[in-house]
């Protein structure tokens, strides 16, 4: 059984917007992701998504719903079939928790990442 | 949508190993618990349960492995079917995540508690 240290982890990751896979809780991963910028519009239609902010501060444009401004310890979680966009004005660190598999871009566009795994 | 604010919430608990659910992923609730002392030995025999010090300091006794110690920013992942119990000598805030309907002392004992919503 393995501690996770996510400044630790956070600390090795050195791009934006490629999450990295830290640990597994049956068939749900829990990753670890340095955003900056915005992400492209897209949609989960099978599965909620959580983002919880660890550090800087994320803002989740989700069609239909004010935009909501998270900052560290604050969490939010996207209904699947949602379209909806990250963005952060500087360097932010976030954890995901989705079903393993699931592709940052959204079931639309298979040029995104479920992400490698960062033991 | 909703913003949960985990100091917020861990706030409003005035009780010790009283899990109270703060956010749904699909059929995976994400829990908040404040701990103090030791928590029986147990074991959840079909699922995993990850462990997410927010602030204290908590150890995870294994069976079968050296206890291991979380601080705040540190998680770990007990497998299913491994005999297990947290403790921690002051007052503790642990995030955890478990599929619906886990209850707290394990599946061989029906006095723990699933816990409640905590909206």
């Amino acid at each position: 059984m393995d501690k996770v240290d996510l400044a630790e982890r956070f600390a090795r990751i050195d791009e934006h917007w490629s999450p990295r896979i830290v640990a597994a809780v049956n068939d749900y991963d829990v990753k670890v992701v340095k955003v900056q910028g915005a992400f492209p519009w897209h949609t989960h239609d099978a599965t909620d998504e959580l983002f919880l902010v660890v550090d800087g501060r994320l803002t989740l444009e989700v069609e239909g719903a004010e935009p909501l401004v998270l900052e560290p310890g604050q969490m939010a979680v996207v209904p699947r079939g949602r379209p909806h966009r990250p963005l952060a004005e500087s360097e932010t660190q976030i954890l995901l928790l989705e079903p393993r598999g699931t592709r940052n871009t959204g079931d639309a566009d298979p040029s995104g990442t479920i992400g490698e795994w960062l033991e």
